[in-house]
């Protein structure tokens, strides 16, 4: 698997994205990160494993606990691939369509 | 599965990644969009059904073939996610803590 099939597939999951956000807020151990949600501490740390294999997030040992930290470098690469696409739809002949059916209806 | 994690887990694949590539670029038969794969006619099928759920794609019928058109709609979603998401860690304390780091190296 490549890094942005990894990037895409581990955030097709909301809770996972629900983790994301949540470090994009700041830093968290397992536990804080596994408070908001109605699931299992296992089932939490199969997606932080998930979430540290396709690089959005890296785990450091903080004493007895592990504190999860959002690596956004990895989100950067995967709008990248996003935007890079996007640009080429509003460059091509099927953007100046869509525009002219919008203009005439 | 709701709408981002059908996005996300479409774009999770090289195949179906390149014929969202190809069709920013303007609308295509499946036959065109095949062409430079190595793969089969009902793989490709496949592949499109996938992005055909997800609202990445849409198809119409133009006499015996099926053109392809992208709906970049759903790709705005997808950055918009992810824009929030770095918007949020943009804020925070832990990227001026990484900046801080970044600097004293």
């Amino acid at each position: 698997m490549n890094q942005l099939d990894a990037t895409f597939s581990a955030l097709a999951d909301p809770t996972r994205r629900a983790i994301v956000a949540r470090l994009a807020e700041g830093s968290a151990t397992v536990n804080e990160l596994a408070a908001p949600f109605d699931i299992s501490l296992p089932a939490i740390s199969r997606h932080l494993k998930v979430l540290e294999g396709a690089k959005l997030i890296s785990r450091e040992i903080e004493g007895q606990k592990r504190r999860c930290h959002l690596q956004p470098e990895t989100l950067n690469s995967a709008t990248d691939w996003i935007e890079q696409t996007r640009a080429f739809w509003t460059d091509s002949l099927d953007a100046l369509e869509t525009y002219l059916d919008e203009s005439n209806t």
